[in-house]
């Protein structure tokens, strides 16, 4: 990817703020409403740019646009209707069992990437090869951690496009591996988001946030 | 909080995906550059509205601004320099084993916040009960997933308003608790991540983003 520079800030803090407030997990989408495709193709391009630890992108991001998966899925999700009726559905999966073999992988593609030679990567690589045969945690937990960052992003830049969206814990993980024959090709579900555009009548567009206070939710240690 | 109206898109297609290609994981700040108050009241607000499962908000961030403790949480971080030396240093923590008062004291809140009677809440508070005491996951490792979105939100909304960062694992969590007062608190440090500006001569700026192609992170499922 080439290097891009930046505009310093392409947003207000006041708009920021605006659409942060604005979101919501929605309950109700509008069925007919689909978003526009250079709208859905940068909301797909955030997630690959997504932000990951020691950049390993432990992940894979399953779209679902078969109206018959999403029916069979919205069983294996508490009937919510956002499965079937957001324009879209995206499965966050994780690479399970994340390896040496992956660390090496994406050593030689960052070589290629950075046009280095490999050996220039020797201490990271090895560091990586530590992390993923000894890590603090288990490494499908940590992949899943990953993939709640790409969750919090695509939220995020959802909310900046204008775009509704819910994301959703409530789903039984093994039936949609299943479904979606996720198993057979190493990765597991952990969370999903829909998005789309909300519908005209889905009352809690209009609760208020709940959030707690701010002088609770964050302590300055001096 | 007030019902905020969505300005639509706030910002273009394009803008987003420049910022995001250009942020990446500083590795150098250039110590002297301060962030506004306007920027940083926007970060912080911004976590204060991250998302999370049922909107429980598991977390609390400790913005540590006395250069002694950062110094010390730097010998537990590997030496490395952003602790030190970006203008802000945020620490995630999740709040540690959260339980059925947790969700009460939440109920108790939303139906203050949008004066609704608690009982209106019940469903949902009993559902929520029955999630903490028995959820699919160890009840932390859940709240650090969703301390993972708050991370996401960060460093989007950081992008987004042309402010660097990093995000950090690399960190001793038992020294950052004992440092910080966490443990007693009811609070366990998670990952770290630290917003400045960058030095102009941290080379890591210049390098191409590492992604794997598009192709191969999402898949359409049809």
């Amino acid at each position: 990817m080439p290097i891009a520079q930046s505009a310093g800030s392409v947003v207000s803090t006041a708009a920021v703020l605006n659409q942060l407030t604005w979101r919501y997990a929605v309950k109700k989408f509008d069925a007919q409403k689909k978003l526009s495709d250079d709208v859905w193709k940068t909301l797909e391009d955030a997630l690959v740019l997504s932000p990951s630890s020691f950049g390993l992108q432990p992940w894979k991001f399953f779209v679902v646009d078969n109206p018959d998966l999403r029916k069979k899925l919205r069983a294996h999700a508490w009937n919510q209707s956002q499965i079937t009726d957001a324009a879209r559905l995206v499965v966050f999966a994780i690479k399970k069992n994340l390896s040496v073999d992956d660390v090496r992988r994406f050593i030689s593609f960052t070589a290629e990437t950075r046009k280095i030679p490999k050996e220039s990567l020797a201490a990271y690589a090895q560091m990586m090869e530590g992390f993923v045969a000894r890590p603090p945690l288990d490494i499908n937990v940590w992949a899943a951690r990953q993939v709640y960052i790409a969750l919090g992003n695509f939220l995020t830049t959802a909310a900046l496009l204008g775009v509704d969206a819910c994301p959703m814990e409530g789903f039984d993980p093994t039936q949609f591996d299943e479904i979606l024959g996720l198993t057979q090709k190493g990765y597991a579900a952990v969370v999903v988001a829909t998005a789309g555009y909300r519908a005209a009548d889905d009352g809690y567009a209009l609760a208020a946030k709940v959030r707690y206070p701010k002088s609770e939710m964050i302590e300055h240690v001096n």
